[in-house]
């Protein structure tokens, strides 16, 4: 193990699924994974520390300092099934990094058996996404099936670039050490933080995890992105007729 | 062993032949490879995972992933003999990554004492080319006797600026752990995937193993190509008369 | 450890005070830590070679050579306390062997049981500073405190950017392994190397460790920067008036 | 050990000289070292593989291929002494490959308790040299004076940058496992392979070891150097002339 892990304590988890909520594309997985893991009241456990994160020291506003790192968090008893969840805002910076990273992460989760994986990230569309769709990759057909039932839509082989960052190498990781996983990846322009396609992503882990969570703080934000779109459509809009004009005149 | 190796079998094999069939230039490599192990009824029987593969998922149609990675896949009683073929869509990127990573398949392939390395490669001439020949690097005047015999090509030091990739390092690999080896470069404009390229490489594989193979597949794709090169040649042509008439005129 | 430590002696030493005085912006680290083990007369008692150094031989005006390292220097009894510092004219290029090489460091120097870390470096403005203050980032309170009352001052969450290098690794390792730390950073231009910084920084060490040190070199040099940024202020105060005439006139 | 070093045989030596003779600077070490081991009739008798060279496969003329790799040759009792030559045609690419090789290399070399290392390597000037000096950097005053005895010149502090590549980390080395250790760099303008340079070298190593070598082939050399040398000053000078008519006219 190259990492150095510091745990807070080591709690006792069921056969938990695990969710990755690592910044991405429209920082939609870690939108999704901090408002998750906060309405379910999850506990931070261990912190981890590696060569691969960027080497540097972060302040906070008392400037107390803490290394770039990654924090496994869980939460017990969420209908019945615990949860850990990989929470922080690094990811590593070289493919050897990644892989190396996400493999020691994954031998400290399969050492908690767990039984399932849902990483999380954005499908950067490069356009305004008025409602955003979410879409998964999977491990097996049997998952693809039942995230199917939650409204996860499967457009064959997209992304046909394939899933790259943390999301990816855990989703390949659950492949190889035969853990059911899904990648779920919320409609995003990926132009910016994107609540409104991290609340759609939400949207489907309540189904999955059969809960109910107050999403007032999402669906603010959400309209807040609603009225971007809305300004830069008319732009668009004002700027078009102008050319047309033009092309009249 | 920095790699993940995920085995659906561990074969018995008789001091196997090993045939790495990776992408490259004109892929050709790949495209002789897939069609020989396709022809012969491989079986895969290894998967490895490594680090120096780009850290990604990859989505078939079906939108189930697999992480990037390289496969081991076999041919038992090839008129007589076993056949291992490295098969996949990658290669390591790095110099480091390369070496480390064919050094760890050549310590399972010793333990298969394989009997013979074979590495398939493209040898690019920025031309097009009407009838491609093969060319070949050896570790041994033997094995070079033995090929030439089946019609490789042997130009004095070419290609001079060495082999690099997978065919360069198990080349390498075999001449340091004494297993006589050959890479058998098939000519190719390298601006395409080029199957005529292949199936001259193929040809050569079939004196080699003592088979017959049904190369309609390879010859109506080879017709395809010549169909382009015909097509370049005749613009070629088109734009050198009417330069040359610009001369006059 | 993949880095050669070369001791000179293994001197005992308890709960010595580490200091770490590497190169950096304005190079205030090195030079407050240079003219510190100077006066209180430190001795090399380890040479820590490194693949993470440029891979060079220097030469001092002898022509005998060493090869790029860092070196450790103790100093015993400094009003009762022990001061381990870290001294050397280079630091690691990459982030993975920032933080393997400063993880090894930290290994030799848990051996040592250090007491309290303080890390040292620059406080980069991009503009001449006329009265350097001295910035600090802590792992707790407690150590802020006992700072804030020697002078240092603490602006909210500055800076923003983090703190990179040996500076920000051996703060974030003293955060891991429970050793009180903090990073001391002299507010500097970063134009030049800045001894007026690293005697605010100076100043700062001398109320910390309670001990009276000559301060003329210090000063002497400090009048030369005043001398520097008095000459570039009349510059900059000419261009103004010229340009502003420009605009009149 | 993370090379493949594949033994032709383990010669048995008492206290050998170590030369390296790797390619660098107008190529001056390789030249000295190639034209010495052959003069000394060196045999070959290990061959070092490693990821930190290209990982390529070189042909012969007989497309006969090896790997990229550095060899240790041998010649027994020249003049009563052992020797064994670093020969080779890479070095490294990275400043972490080149530190973790040579230090392999090192751990070979300690165990045949190597008395002596003399580094080879040109100092590139940049200009054309006419009686090429050779000045050396070593890890000891009595080594400098042994080598300033036979010529070797010591600029204060020259080559000011240091000594780059495994000329410079054997010369680390050395200093690192008390080995008395010199590096003679051949003074060469850099631009091309300097035999004349090498032939400099030469002559201090025929003091060294005591020996008398037909120094033919490397005159013929230097005469061709001679013969460019003398064109290039023709060329400037008689573009010299014209600028300055120019200036007057």
């Amino acid at each position: 193990m190259e990492s150095i892990v510091v745990y807070d304590s080591k709690p006792s988890l069921k056969d938990p699924i695990f969710i990755e909520c690592l910044p991405g594309i429209g920082n939609v997985g870690k939108e999704t994974g901090d408002f998750l893991a906060g309405s379910l009241k999850a506990k931070k456990f261990a912190t981890i520390y590696s060569k691969n994160f960027p080497s540097q020291a972060i302040l906070d506003n008392e400037n107390i300092i803490d290394m770039t790192n990654n924090q496994l968090w869980y939460s017990k008893d969420v209908n019945g099934r615990d949860v850990i969840f990989l929470i922080g805002a690094f990811q590593c910076s070289t493919h050897e990094g990644q892989f190396e990273l996400c493999r020691e992460i994954m031998s400290i989760l399969l050492d908690y058996k767990i039984s399932e994986i849902i990483t999380l990230g954005g499908y950067g569309t490069g356009q305004m996404v008025e409602a955003p769709r979410v879409f998964g990759a999977v491990t097996d057909l049997k998952i693809k099936k039942e995230y199917a039932g939650y409204g996860v839509e499967f457009p064959p082989g997209e992304p046909s670039a394939g899933i790259i960052g943390a999301s990816g190498v855990f989703l390949g990781l659950g492949k190889i050490y035969s853990v059911p996983s899904i990648c779920l990846m919320g409609e995003t322009s990926g132009y910016f933080v994107d609540h409104k396609s991290a609340m759609a992503v939400v949207k489907i882990l309540i189904k999955k995890l059969g809960v109910e969570l107050d999403l007032k703080e999402l669906i603010d934000k959400s309209e807040q992105i609603d009225e971007i779109t809305a300004k830069i459509k008319e732009v668009e809009n004002r700027n078009c007729n102008c050319r047309d004009l033009g092309y009249i005149g």
